[in-house]
């Protein structure tokens, strides 16, 4: 036995005695799940996978390795698409049996939870008390809480509610060194000092591990109205987004945005999948209005707004949801389309930002740079229009090799990115950077940025303990990033 | 000439050559207004005023004093009230000459301006674009908007719209070292990496020094309601409260509260001031609806919630504004409170904020143990009720020498902040830590959360250039924070 390995078999014997020796998993068929992403970009290797059921035990697991030099890896629902939560060596640090609810409160509108809480789970126990998380998104049956945290997950509610980020009041976190810092404040204002909690929100584990969090609530909506709605161009969506905004405010709950290829592939694979209006357009928008009042007039409100857009040529066709099948009919066409673009072969995505004034001009002038680079590609963007929010995906020209086309990553990368910064937007939108977009960040990041990020993390983790090599390298000798493997 | 004021004199030969001789202010009548503030707790000293004009000058400004080794006092409209911005020696840097509205883009709904923009500025900026930025306090006629977000600045509107912090997605920064962070995103999903601009937002400018920031807007409201309510208790305002947070949601834009003490003042110093309603009742409630609907009936909402609340006897007795006077008559109570405080004698002020959900118990706990410990001592707590958020202010009983009351300043402290800490609560809720709460932050802030915020310091501002001795102190020597001088 080396001295390192027997001074690694030294500490999975001390997490042992902590934590029960059913929660170090070691065997290979056991850490399979931990090791890769669904999405199977990447895949690695670690020395154990440790299931620690509290925040002391994540404390004693982070000091324990934090002295034996060992890295530490978190993972929630493991649910990432961006290799944040894959391990190179190291611990992979499960926070998956820290699932509990600690606290509702509905007359504060806040709930406390740990790092481990499924996200539909929290959803529910909202719902249970009359309240709305809203925070949601595809992976919400799997992911963690904790992860989402982590990541400043997005989803569909954030033009309403706003990111992970903006709902979360305070944070748990375990540091570097394994001390605690408790701080699940759930107030509404406090002016006590430095934002600590958004260092670590969004830092994807490389900063601390956040063990819980202080969650904002919203009034339920009662009363809800959907419509589809289809116009000429992008430019038109954009308009109509602009009209309803100021003149429904945040009854405005989604505008999803996509075009008439995601359209019809969504029609062509789904089955039972009903063409929503006649004729074909440019550019169609799922809109969602909501209120908490169960009274109020959302179909008059969406009937107003349209009618006048339709007059103003602005709008071409429209159709609003008359019964709840009918809403869930259109919503679907919005949600299978992740998975339909695999069924047209490869594809090459961004998760994209822009200003929201700039994303028709966005969406219309990477189209043009797209098909320029490759006549017979196929663009499928689509998504969070009303956050500025594109994931501009290109699917492979029919009959074309896939990995062919997938041997055109980067060269499409760079012209898409190179648009996205020249808006003024941002290559990762609400993925985050993890593996995939860390080198890719270097090109596109201000400089001073890049050194203030790395500065943060050598003060807040001095050893390179936490997640190292993601996000921002500050070592030499980090693992590269691989894109695609 | 000592060698030290031999070097300070080229320093400031070196900035009146880059910023004009004009703007290097150094006779003591020209920097008097630069030294203290208005509450005037705290009067200090200064080498000399400095105006740079932009953001390249602020870097040149940082950049010599750095290098010289001489702090910087960075200042917006000098309206602060806990000695952030007083100097004690050093450079003070006046932004007040950053005053251009870069952008406004009504379709991303956000605005560009640089930190010496006045509020009332930007706000009016902002509504020639048929938009609201919701930022709204008592001193919006002079304070700056870079010291709004260097304090992470509250005010009315919090309820509805969020704190500075969440008006901001963007800033420009002049680091410690000179260098500029250009961090003007106007992007509504971004993660790109860490959080850096809410580092900067709420850190008094002691982390580096905001010149610019990307704000939000809104749909500006079309239709106003407004009521003026009286209930029985605390409790029961809270009860209102929560009934109208779920029945209409975020047409809630105000619930401001007061006793019956404070309004018997309000009426009695203010000329033309009218009692709202007949008789009188334990506690008031200011409470505004809006819509960016012209046509919603506030009224009709208000009258549902109001009418079901005096039915079940929460509420004893409310009016809703018919008119734009009787509104501005309804704000004027709110608005002259804090003024009438001082012709009551001598007043012993805390700004605290607790979970919503503990704010009556709040109010009734810290009456009482304030009462007990001073049986003729007159409690006015009032402020944002629907944010936890209450100035809880002592004023002195009827005859008592002001000085002798005021020499009780510490003593109250520990009641009321003891009860604060004892929910959960902050000390500082919107007003910041500056001087006067930074010893007293150290009593109540969890010991790991002062030891981040002193590696936040260190590592950003390593030769504690910026603001020394502010917020929280990271050197031997520090100037004591002297709680009323």
């Amino acid at each position: 036995m080396t001295p390192e390995s027997s001074s690694q078999q030294a500490l999975l014997d001390a997490l042992a005695a902590r934590l029960g020796s059913a929660h170090v998993l070691t065997a290979a068929s056991d850490m399979a799940g931990f090791l890769s992403e669904a999405r199977a970009l990447y895949s690695g290797s670690a020395l154990a996978v440790v299931r620690p059921r509290d925040t002391a035990e994540v404390s004693f697991v982070v000091e324990q390795c934090a002295a034996a030099g060992v890295p530490i890896v978190p993972q929630g629902g493991n649910t990432g698409l961006v290799g944040g939560g894959v391990p190179y060596g190291g611990v992979v640090l499960s926070l998956t049996r820290l699932d509990r609810i600690r606290a509702v409160d509905p007359v504060n509108a806040t709930m406390t939870v740990e790092a481990g809480c499924i996200l539909k789970t929290v959803q529910d126990a909202a719902d249970a008390a009359d309240c709305l998380f809203p925070l949601s998104l595809a992976a919400e049956g799997s992911c963690r809480i904790g992860g989402n945290l982590a990541t400043n997950a997005g989803g569909v509610s954030v033009l309403r509610y706003g990111n992970a980020r903006e709902l979360t009041l305070g944070v748990e976190v375990v540091l570097a060194d394994g001390r605690v810092w408790n701080g699940l404040s759930a107030l509404r204002k406090d002016n006590t000092g430095y934002d600590l909690k958004d260092l670590f929100v969004g830092s994807e584990g490389t900063l601390g591990i956040i063990t819980a969090a202080v969650l904002k609530l919203f009034p339920k909506p009662k009363a809800r109205a959907t419509a589809f709605v289809g116009c000429a161009s992008p430019q038109a969506a954009l308009d109509l987004f602009q009209r309803l905004r100021s003149g429904v405010g945040d009854m405005l709950t989604a505008f999803e945005y996509m075009p008439q290829f995601a359209l019809d592939i969504v029609l062509k694979h789904v089955s039972g999948a009903v063409r929503p209006l006649a004729g074909e357009h440019g550019s169609y928008a799922l809109i969602e209005l909501t209120s908490p009042q169960a009274d109020a007039d959302l179909q008059g409100a969406f009937e107003t707004v349209l009618g006048q857009a339709i007059e103003d040529g602005i709008v071409e066709d429209a159709t609003i949801a008359a019964s709840e099948a009918q809403r869930h009919a259109l919503w679907q066409l919005r949600e299978e389309l992740s998975d339909v673009q695999r069924l047209e072969g490869g594809s090459i995505k961004h998760d994209v930002a822009v200003p929201v004034s700039r994303v028709a001009d966005f969406i219309e002038e990477a189209t043009r740079a797209c098909e320029a680079a490759m006549p017979e590609v196929r663009v499928c963007a689509f998504g969070h229009f009303g956050d500025g929010n594109i994931h501009f995906n290109l699917s492979q020209p029919v009959g074309m090799d896939k990995a062919t086309f997938l041997g055109e990553w980067e060269r499409f990368n760079r012209i898409v990115h190179d648009i996205v910064a020249q808006m003024g937007g941002s290559i990762s939108a609400e993925h985050g950077i993890g593996l995939i977009k860390r080198d890719e960040l270097l090109r596109y990041k201000d400089p001073v940025a890049i050194d203030l990020m790395r500065t943060l993390k050598r003060a807040l983790d001095p050893h390179n303990i936490l997640n190292p090599g993601k996000v921002v390298s500050v070592m030499e000798g980090a693992p590269s990033a691989l894109p695609l493997g």
